[in-house]
């Protein structure tokens, strides 16, 4: 059987990092999965919020958005409905977190680094594209921080790599990295996101149609890692670029 | 090792499930999972939203919130601060979806049913206590709407039981039903919604320390599915009592 | 002429005051007249509101809500409608200034104590239970403040007590404490808020279909009087009990 | 004793009630009470709120709102806030309910008058001299809806006058119709709507430093409506005038 | 061809400047441009908005509103939408600018000024004449602050004076000062803010109905310059008079 | 005098319009003034809002944002603020009313267009980058429309060609583009949107130091005029390539 768009069922689809998008940014990253294309900006601001202060530590957070066409159909802007919906926060808090995990809040120093993950276009797989995106605008951030001085000699900030992909069972086949239209027929959808070395940051599964047996589940792990490991190779592959 | 209440790795805390607390929806259940004590309603509407309608097919929603002392520290009112917070917003989503797995939307027919959780007590997993006591007062709620002949006879509009619980890593063991204390500790946390057959709805888990490997996660989804067969039975006990 | 419940004329429904209620709260009582049942919480911070910074004097406030099926209809929640809705702003500040006219400022010292009451099912008098159930709860948490040292020895911060009742005519009968179905019915409604020594802290009437007379004025205002010393008697029971 | 400008205890301001203020409203009265002065217009509209579509009967509703510089403090706008404060809300329902005791609806038929009461300076009793003004602005409005033929021939929809009027206990000496003054001073302040007859639509006491008696409440309810009478007159006055 | 109300082309509506109608604010003014009545208020505080504290410099600005009945229909709040419309902020903004290109802020110290223009009639030209009244507003608050010693002795805090008027083409006829009618059936609207000496301050202008050539804009221009002349006449002549 | 990036007084900056850009949208195009980067798409729906329907004719409308760090400093997220403000109000408005300018109603039949002109990176002429940009994806957006048949035969719905840029005063001399670092610079500042035969649509000029004199104002449209026909050629240019 072969997919809508000619991939394998354990095929990313085409995988592009541009690092240095923006001229403002301390990082910045146009990332495409596919037709689905992110714009990440990773800003650094001295100092942290108010609940942080006098720690030693530093904090990372995160902000999803979706441009109003970047669908099929125009949405309404959330600043003109005067609200963030659910699913917006529900992505802008896994992105906080899954970058959270290889932050060594000590080795950052009193520093903040927001990372804004903005939907250009969107064709499946936004939040993964954006955690993949955000992870090398992070460590661009993080180096424009060092080379400033406003993070210390000693301990990396980043402890790990990580990177995300979205894994599906579709007419009962499990596939690596859904389109839009792969991820409407979904039976199961999962969202992974793992760090280079395999382990695990986020798991969110959730039955589309049918609840998922435990088998099911171990196959789209298994296929996730398998993702992950892609991912990680061409995040680095696109951070030893010179810019 | 003996944990902080003196249950074993894979207790849960004592389970009640309290049918007919409230005089006027058409289900009313107070759950408790321990000192975390859930109010969960379900109203039974006729008709759909707008999107649905026409379609001969039913809709199941939920929302969650916490009134404001029912944590150890007052939390500000949403409806003071005039938004929705990104936690509650997820855990009335995922409560939602939930449920939907068990609906047969045809066979519901064009009602709404809309369950309100309120978590009158917090101490750890009310979501997962909150979406336990839900499928009971949902089950009660059908029930009220076949005898008022709101839902025609022939398929029964619910598939299946689902019922839901945490499970997480404290000090490198496995726990199953953690509560506030031990989920602050947590390494790792995981929210597995299944239904009584086994099967999964939900996987949710975060790596709030340390990313996890994939003995951990499983060992993890080994408890939860014991848990979740412990809890299916209360629910059924409590929906074979008469009221 | 007799009521609906077999109640006389300048009879109460049956009250109930359960202390202790949550394990969380300074102060948390779940008070019941008849049906109608709020849970109020009373919690204990020190300091005061910027406004009142270094005055040497304490604060009190209060925030009333329902839940969504406290009512035989389902009403939106006002968190996801965004705003706080003109009913629901004019009953948390009648329960504030109700209670703050038994609080000695300077007594209670620079500490606020906001009660929460939420009201868990409704047939009428929510905002009458409310005050009467929060002074208890107050007591409770001046009590515990005191145990604290957070106030000091001295004049006691509460200068009395305080409890409140509805009063109206139906049928051209006064009656003493309204179900919501007398409610609904009566041409004139009349919340009285009293202190434990029979004077009047808030006397708030309305006619809702005809202008009411002087005479009929008069006739209801006995009627709260009587059914605040009776509300009177049951927070001391409740207040004498050991928890 | 005399008061801060003069008057006798029982003496109500300067009232003045200027109709037509306004060249596009249906009905417009500049009213003040003093120095307080408010601009009530009433604008009619066809049809009523959905909720009424059908029923053959009209609907009064009111709005109360202070320009930002109406106070000797300027005060933020509620607009650039992005909500309505309790105060605003309070009274805001008050004037509605105020003018609906002297509305019939049936007699109106299926159209809406909006009353807009919009206090340009503030000394005191805004709220009693909008209900004052905005009676007259409806009764101008009516007249207007029956000359247009909006309102049929048959029973007059207004079933009566009605006023506002305030009155405080300051120094132990109860006064009529409070300035602003007076009104920071009061130990009890009480709001009382009467209809032209003498009967009561609203009667509103709070006790702002003590608790008070019953003989007090008695002699403020004299007071208020000597000063009803006083405000009733003026009103005919007014409406007797050709504009 | 004359106008609908008989003026000349060139002719301003007749213009009322009414110097301290309010008692409370630092200055008042009840401005008229025909039917078109605006309330503008100063309000002086000591100290500046955080961005500017230290700078030894003061700060202007303006909120613009409409009362919901100004207009020929009712318009819904803004206070009770939640939120302020586009053309609300925009004519904020246009006239803070217009009132700071007149300010010396060195000279006006660490103090700042409020004006807030409320529109209660509209007739066209609210924003003109509301910067018109508002610059008299703030020329007698300025005086005010002069005479309290919150601005020190030297230069003048105003630089000069600042008016504004509307001009547009009607009927391929260029006209001054538009009233509703005419301008709605303009062409093109044009809003000019001109300082006493003659210079501009804001030029905004709009094609309605068709892109206009530049000898219209130029025409246009002529004429607002003219109006402005006659606009800083009346200015002067108000200020002059002893209140 | 040679300007910061050494183009001549007269000179834009280098413009480029790359059409088709996002695969959804009718219309799309990514629009650059040197590094100002604005992506601009048209959606087309049927239909027209309620206020027009049955009139026979279309309606376009835009909406303009920034992304969060599109500046040199990250500013907060209008959508996490909970509103717009209002240089985004009053920015979307102009683009409106500029796209407007050269619609045929009618000719366009009940269908709505909306522009989103979100900008990706900001260096001063963000709106006129936008309108520019914003025109050609509507004119790809009319013709996707008229191959859909939405549109029918006869009138072309577009009666000419529309585009902005900014003038102003810098150091004495008038400048035309300007980039960020110039804008705060200049003493004058001025938007002007031109249609392709030279004819003005919009005039909004704003003196930020000093009042400017007719003079200035005339050598600053000379200028806008000359950059207008530019930016026609170029619109020209990008329309004419085949996608």
């Amino acid at each position: 059987m072969s997919r809508i768009d000619g991939r394998t069922p354990d095929q990313l689809r085409p995988v592009t990092i541009q690092r240095g998008w923006s001229k403002h940014a301390e990082g910045s990253v146009l990332v495409s999965f596919g037709d689905t294309k992110v714009l990440c900006t990773a800003s650094v601001t001295e100092g942290v919020p108010r609940w942080r202060k006098g720690s030693g530590e530093g904090w990372v957070t995160a902000e999803y958005a979706m441009l109003p066409r970047a669908t099929n159909t125009r949405g309404d802007r959330e600043s003109v409905r005067g609200k963030i919906g659910g699913r917006t926060h529900e992505i802008s808090r896994l992105i906080g977190r899954s970058l959270r995990a290889v932050i060594d809040y000590k080795a950052l120093g009193e520093n903040t680094i927001v990372l804004d993950c903005d939907v250009l276009q969107a064709d499946g797989g936004t939040r993964t594209a954006a955690i993949t995106g955000a992870y090398v605008a992070l460590a661009d951030a993080v180096a424009w921080a060092q080379r400033k001085k406003l993070v210390k000699h000693g301990r990396h900030p980043l402890t790990g790599t990580v990177s995300a992909v979205s894994v599906g069972i579709v007419d009962g086949v499990p596939l690596l990295d859904l389109c839009y239209e792969e991820d409407v027929r979904a039976e199961t959808d999962m969202n992974v996101v793992c760090t280079g070395d395999g382990r695990f940051v986020e798991v969110q599964g959730t039955a589309e149609a049918q609840p998922f047996a435990r088998a099911e589940l171990d196959a789209l792990l298994d296929l996730a890692v398998k993702g992950s490991a892609d991912l990680d190779a061409a995040q680095r592959a696109a951070l030893e670029q010179t810019m």
